[in-house]
C-alpha cells in the first residue's frame, strides 16, 4: 500500500521536518542542511541490540544498524535501541528492512503527541520521557525556541516499533529509565524473559509511566515550599515561582493527558501483537496513569488556590501596612494641629499668657492620643 | 495464564513499590529492603476469620494465615480480615492458595484508585475509608510524605477480593468501620446471614459510603464556622484555613469520584458472583455514592465563592480604613496649614495684630471642619 | 426476591438511618430511639384517600392506613396521600400489603436524590418540594444540622410509588402543592378522572415542577436588586446576601439537575405503567425542567458576574476616596512646607522683614493651589 | 391517542399559562382571566394567509381564522400567520380543524425553549425571534417582569406548525422579519415558489437565524466601543454596561444554543414531511447556528477578559494617584520637618543665630528634594 | 436534486451575502450591487490551472475560466486555484460545468467556519488559512468590520473542491503558502505526481495547518516577551497587549477547532473520492491538529495566568509604594509634632529656657527615628 520510497525526500518533500512543537526539545533537523551529518550534531547515534529468549541472551552496541537485521527471522525478542538520532540514513534503512510506513519515521524524528498507532505489522508508540531538572531553573538555551520560556521540566520523546519479535525504540538522550529493565533482562529476573515482545513494550511504558511519580513528588514538594511561603509571608519574588509551576503543569499535562487514551487503545487493540496476558498488566498501566492524571488535575486546581491565596495575602499585607499609617496619622496629624495652633504669632492670644496653658495643652493631647488607642482597640487594629 | 510467581520478586522486579500517589498515607514498602518484617513495622499483621451460613457462626483471631484454608472449600461464607499488612509471605500463600493474580496482590500492596475488577473467579475491590482527624491540623509526619501539606482528612485503603463463598479484606490500620457489621453477622440480625458473600461485599462498601457522609457533615461545619468568619471579620489568619478546606475538597473528590464509577460497574456487571437481588441493593449504594459527589461538588462551588468573598471582605475593611485615614486627613491638614500660615513670622502681618485675629481664625477652623463634616455625611462616609 | 422483612430491622441494620444529606431540612429519624414514636415527633401522620374514576369520586382522612387497603383490587384509581411520616408501622404496612421493597421503604424515610426507579410491579418517585421563604432570612433551627448555614430556600422530600391503578405519595410537611390538583378531581375538571394513575403521577410532578418557575421569579427578583445595588452603592452589608444568593443557587441546582435526567428515565421506560399517551405530556415536563434548570444556570453565571461587579464597585469607591484624599494631601502639603518655612526662628531670613514678604508668600501659595488644580483638572479627577 | 379537548380548560387545569420563564418578555395570558380577549389586549390578532404553488399566488388578511380553512385539502402551499396572539378561541378553532396536540397550543401560548417536535401529522417549531432595541437602554417596563432588569436585547417566539401542504406561524409583534421573504413569494422570485412547504419553513428558520448575525454585528460594536475605554481610561461609569453585555450574552445564549439541537433533529428526523432536497439546507442553517453560537462563546470569553482588564486597569489607576500622593508626601514631609525644626522657641539654638544658618537649611531643603527626585527617577515613577 | 439554477438569484434571495462573521476580513459582497465587478474591486481574479499525471505537467494561467474545462474529462489531476474572487459569473461557469451545488458556491462567496461536506460527487472542503501581520498592531482598516478590533492574525478562506480527478481551491489573497507544493508538482519531487487528487487535496490541506506551527511559535514569542515584563515591570502600557494576545487566542481557537472534526470526518469517511492510502496521511494531518489546539489551549491557559499574575504584580507594586508613603509618615509625623510641640509660644515653657532643651529634643528625635526603623527591620520592610 505504502512505498518504499526515501524518508529524506519525503521530509523536504512535505516540509515537516520545520514543524516543531514550540514546547519540545526534539532537535530541529530542518535548521541544518540534510543529511543531518557532521558540525551541528557531533555523537554519533548510539545503536545497541539486546536479543533473547528464556535460555539465550545477547547484548551489544553496534556502530552499524545493518548489524542487527541478522536477528530479524529468528523467534527471539529483539530490542533494537536507538539513542541520539541524527543520521537519516539509520532511519532509511531500518525502515526498508522492517518495512516502516515512511510517515513513521518521520513521526520519529519529529515532535508528536503521546500515541499508539496500529500498522498491521507493527505498533507504532510514541511516548514522553519526563525529566526534572532541579538545578536548571534558567536554562538560556531553551529561551529561544519555545514559547514557554524556563522550565524546570525536560522533556524526551520516546518512540517504540512493537513488531512480531522485536522493538525498535528510538530516544534523544541517553538519559535512561530504561535500565532497570535491561539489568533484570541480563539477571533473567522476574518473567520478562520468558515473554514476548509485547511484555517488554509493556515493562517500557510501564517504566515511563512510573517516572511520573517521581516527577508528581517533586512538583508536590515545590508545592508544600510554596503554599507555606504564600500563606505567611508573600513576598513579591515569589511570583515568578507560581507562574512557572502552573506553566510546569500545563506542560505536563499535555504529555501525560493523551498517554490515557493511547494506553487505552492498546489495551483494547485486537492486534496479534498484543497477547490477551499482557493486556491485563497493560490495564495496570492505564490505571497508574489515571492516576498520574488525577493528580496533575489536583495540582492544577491546587496551583490556582495558590495564586488567588497569594492575592489575598499580599491584600492582607496592604491592609496591616495601611492600618499602621492610618494609626500613626490620625493619632498625630490632630496633635500637630494643636501645637501648630499654639505657635500662631497673634497678639491676643489670652491661653498663651496663661501659666497653665501648656500643661493644658499637653494634657489634652494626652486625651487625644488615649481617645484614639482606645478606638483602634475597639476597631481591634492594635 | 498467569503463572504463579512470586510477589517479592514481581515487586522488585517492576520497581513499582516505589510508586506512591503523593497524597496518600499508606505505607512505604519499598522504603525499607525487603522483605518487610522487624524495625519498621513492629506489629504484627492481624488476621482474624469469620465463618458462617444461616445456623453456624464461627469468629477467631488467628496466627497463620493458613489456619483460613481449610474454610476455603465449605459452602460457608468465609471473611478474612487482615489489618497492618506488613508481611509479603502472607500475601504470597493468600494468593497461591486462592489463585489470585500478581497484579492484584502488588494493587493490595500499593496506593491504588478506588475502582473494581472482574478476574473471572474473584472480583478485585479497592475502597477508600477517609477519616476525619479532628484534633491534628497539623501532622508532623504528614509534611515529607505527600505534596499537600498537613490535612484533617486521613485515609486508608481498603482492599477485597469478593470469591464465590469467601471475602478477604485488607486494611492498614485498625480503626474500624467495620465492627457494625461484625455485630449484626454474629447476633444474626437482619438478613445478612442469610445471604452469600456478595451481599457481606455489599455492606462492607455500603459501610465505608456512610462513613462518607459524616466526613460532609463535619466539613459542612466548617464550612459554616468560616462564612461567618470571612464575611464579619475577614482576619488574615482565615486564610490558611480555606485554603487547607479547599485542599481537603481536592483530596475527598479525588477518593470519591472513582469510586462512583467503580460501583456502577459493579452493579452493571454479569460476573455470576453478584447476584441479581444484590445489584439491587447496589444501585442503593450507588445512589449514595452520587450524592456525596453531589455535596463535594457544592462544597467546591462554595469553597471557590468562600475566597472570593473572602477578598471581597478584605476590600471592605480596606475601603473603610482608608476612608478613617481620608477624613483625618482632609479634615485636619487644611486647619494645620492655617495654623501653619500663623506661625510665619513676617514682620507685616496685619491679621497677627488685631485682636480678632485669633477668633476670627478659630471660626474660620470651625468652618473648614464643618463643612467637610457636610461633605463627608453627603457621602455617607460618617 | 426481595423477602418481606421487617423495615426498622433493616433500618437498624444497616445503620442508613443516621445518614443524612447535610443540606437537607428532612427530619432525622435516627436521632430518636426506635420505633420512632411519641414525644419527639407529637403530630400523628395525616393519611388521606382519594378513589376515583370518571364516574365515581370518594375522599377521606383515615386514622389507619389498613383502611385504605380495600381499594387495592378495585379497577378505580386510589391515591393514597400520608404526610409527616413519623411512624415506621405505617410504613411497614403499607410495604407488605402493596409489596414494597424494604430499600423503597428505606429511601422514603430518609433524603434522597430525585429519582425514578421501575420496580416491575411499582415505580418509585423521589422529587424535591421546594418552598421559598421570604420572612425567614436566619433560620436559628437550621445553623446546626445543615452545611451551608441560613437560606431562603427550604425543601421537602415527595415520594410517590405508582402502581397499576394507585399511586402512594409521602410528605413530610402539610404545604400542599397538590390542592389545586385535588380540587380539580373533586369537580371532575379536565381529563384528569378520565384517565389512570400515571396521568395523576404526571400531574403531581407537573404540580412540582411549576413551583420552580415561582422560585426562579423570586430569585430573579433577589437579583435585580441586588443588581441595583452593587452597581451603585457596593456597601459592605450586600456582601453576605450575595453570598447567600450563590449558596441558594447552587442548593436549587443539586435539587433539579437530578429531575432531568429522572424525568427523562420516565418518558423513555417501557413499564407498562406509563402509557404512551402520558409520555407526550412528561416529555412537556421534561421541557419544563431543562427550562428551570437553563434559568438556574444563568442565575448562575448572573451571581458570579455579581460578585466581580461587586468587587470592581469596591475598588471603583476606593480609587474615589483616594482620589479625594491625595488631592487634599497634594494641595496642602506643600502650602503647610510654604508656612513652616517662614515660621522658623532664623536670626537672618531677609525675607521676613520685607514687607512684602507677606503677600508674596501669599501669592506664591495661590499660585501652588491653581497649578495643582489645573493639574487635576487634567487628569479628569475633579 | 389525545383527544380534543378545551385549550382553555386545560390550561386553567394544569395552572401552566402562569408559568413564565423570568428572562421572556411573551406577554402572561395568565394575568387576566379567562378568556382573554378585551381590556388589556386591545389589538385583534392579525391573520394573513399566503397560498400559492408555481403558478398561482393568493394573500389576504382574514377576520375570522374559519375563513382558512377551505385551503386545507388542496394542494396548495398555505402558509397563515397570525400576529398578536390574544384569543384562544382563534387558536382552539384551529387545533380542531388540524388536529393539534393540546400541549401544541399550550406550548404556543406560554414561553418555550427553541425546539422541534415531531407529531407525525405535523412538526411543531418553536423559535425565538430576537431584536435589538438601540434606544432603550432603560426600558422601565421591562423591570418588574424579568429577572434581569433592562437589556438591549428583545426577543418573540415564533412557533410553527409545519404540516404536509401547510405552515401556520405565530407571533406576538408585528415586527417582521418574514417581509422579504413575502417579497420573493409575491415575486416568485428564486425556486421559493416551486418548492414545498417543508422549503418555506426552511426559509423561514433561515430568515431568524440570519438575523442573529445582525444582533451579533451590533453586539460586536459594543464590544468595540468598550475595549477603548476599559483599557485607556476605566471611569466608574462603565462598569453597569459590562455588566449588562455580560447578561445580554447569557440571554442570548440561552435562545441560541437550544436552537443547534433542534435544527439538527429536523435535519435528522425521518418524517415525510421533510424531503430529503430540504435536509441539504437545513444543513446550511445548521451551520450558520454553531457559527452563531460561537461567536457568542468568543464573546463571553472577551465578556470576561473585559471586567478583568477593567480590574487590572483600575488597578493601574489606582496606582498612579497613590504614586502621585507618595511622591509629594515623601518629598514635602521631611522638608515640612526642617522647617518645623527650626520653628521651634529654644532660647538656646545656635543655629538660629548664625547668618549661615537660613541659607544651609535652603540648601538642605534643595538636597533632600533632589536626592528624593533622583530616587523616582531610579525606580521610574516620575 | 438540486436544479442549476443562478448563483446571483439565489444569493439575493436569501439575502445570505449579506451575512458575515464579525471576525472575518472576507471581502463582503453584498455591500456592492451584484455583479461586483468594477470599482470596489479592481483586481480580476487570477485563475492558474495544473494539470499533471506522472509523466506530463502542464501549467497556465487562464482569464477565462472556461479555458479549464476542456481538462474535465480526462484521467489526468486538474487543479485550478482561484484567487481574489470577485465575479460571480466564473462561479456560476465552474458550477454549472462541475454540477456544484449552489449552496456551495454560495458557502465558498461567504465566510464559514472550517468544515468537509460529502455531495457524493465532490467532496466540499472549507479551511482557513491563518497570516501573522508582523506590523500591522493597529491596522486602522480592521476596525469597522470586525467586533475584535484591532489584531495581529489576518485570516484567508480556502474552499476547495474535490472531485474524481480535479481541485478546484478558492482563496481570497495572493499570498501563497501552496507556492512549495506547485513546486513539487513542477519538479516532479516525492510522490506527490504519481497520486490522484485526493494526495493532491492532504497536500494542501497539510501545507494550511503546517503553517498553523509558525502562527503558534510567534504567538509562544509574544507570550515571552510578555511574562518578563508582567512579572518584573508591570507597566500599564501593558495591559492592552495581554488582552490583544487572549483575543487574538479566542480568533484562532475559532479558526482551528472545527478543523479538527472536519478532517477527522474526512479521514473516516467512506466517500471513493478518498483513498485508503490517502487516509493514513490524513490521520498524520489529524495529529497535527490534535497538537495545534493543545498549544492554544496550553497558550489559553497561560493567557490566563498571566492576566492573574499581572493583577498580582500591581498588588506587589502598590504595597511597595505605599509602604515607602507609610515608613516616610511613620518616621516623619511625630518627628513634626516635636518640633511643632516645641514651636508653641507658651510664655510658661520651661523646657525652652533649658540649655538642654535642644539637644534633649534633637536625642528625643533620633530615638524616635531609630525605634522606627528598628520596627520597620523586624517587619522586613527596609
Amino acid at each position: 500500500m505504502v512505498d518504499s520510497w526515501s524518508v529524506k525526500d519525503k521530509a523536504k518533500d512535505l516540509g515537516l521536518l520545520k514543524k516543531k512543537d514550540p514546547n519540545s526539545a526534539i532537535i530541529e533537523l530542518a535548521d541544518s542542511p540534510l543529511p543531518i551529518t557532521g558540525g551541528k550534531s557531533p555523537e554519533k547515534p548510539k545503536i545497541t541490540i539486546i536479543d533473547y529468549d528464556e535460555q539465550h541472551y545477547h547484548e551489544a552496541e553496534v556502530k552499524d544498524v545493518q548489524e542487527c537485521f541478522r536477528f530479524k527471522n529468528q523467534p527471539t525478542v529483539t530490542w533494537i535501541n536507538i539513542d541520539g538520532l541524527h543520521q537519516m540514513d539509520v532511519l532509511e534503512k531500518l525502515g526498508s528492512c522492517y518495512g516502516i510506513h515512511p510517515l513513521v519515521l518521520e513521526d520519529i524524528l519529529t515532535d508528536q503527541r503521546p500515541k499508539i498507532e496500529d500498522y498491521d505489522d507493527y505498533i507504532f508508540i510514541v511516548l514522553k520521557m519526563l525529566y526534572y531538572d532541579e538545578g536548571s531553573e534558567n536554562k538560556p538555551d531553551d529561551e529561544d525556541d519555545d514559547g514557554l520560556g524556563d522550565t524546570n521540566l525536560d522533556m524526551d520523546q520516546v518512540s517504540m516499533i512493537l513488531g512480531p519479535n522485536f522493538i525498535i525504540s528510538f530516544k534523544e538522550k541517553e538519559v535512561d529509565v530504561f535500565n532497570p529493565l535491561r539489568d533484570r533482562l541480563r539477571m533473567a529476573k522476574g518473567k520478562i524473559r520468558k515473554q514476548g515482545a509485547d511484555y517488554l513494550a509493556y515493562s517500557m511504558i510501564d517504566a515511563i509511566v512510573d517516572h511520573y511519580f517521581l516527577i508528581m513528588e517533586k512538583l508536590g514538594d515545590r508545592f508544600e515550599d510554596l503554599e507555606d511561603v504564600v500563606v505567611s509571608d508573600p513576598e513579591p519574588g515569589i511570583l515568578p515561582t507560581i507562574y512557572n509551576l502552573k506553566r510546569d503543569m500545563l506542560f505536563l499535562r499535555k504529555s501525560v493527558w493523551p498517554l490515557r487514551e493511547a494506553i487505552s487503545k492498546m489495551q483494547r487493540t485486537d492486534s496479534p501483537l498484543v497477547s490477551e496476558a499482557t493486556k491485563i498488566y497493560l490495564r495496570d498501566v492505564y490505571d497508574h496513569t489515571i492516576q498520574v492524571i488525577e493528580n496533575i488535575e489536583t495540582f492544577r486546581d491546587m496551583s490556582a488556590s495558590l495564586l488567588e491565596t497569594y492575592l489575598s495575602s499580599l491584600s492582607n499585607k496592604l491592609n496591616e501596612v495601611i492600618k499602621l499609617l492610618t494609626i500613626i496619622s490620625t493619632i498625630f496629624i490632630p496633635l500637630t494641629f494643636l501645637a501648630g495652633l499654639y505657635g500662631m504669632n497673634f497678639r491676643f492670644m489670652p491661653e498663651l499668657e496663661s501659666p497653665w496653658g501648656y500643661p493644658a495643652v499637653l494634657i489634652l493631647m494626652l486625651l487625644v492620643v488615649v481617645v484614639m488607642m482606645i478606638y483602634f482597640r475597639k476597631k481591634e487594629w492594635v
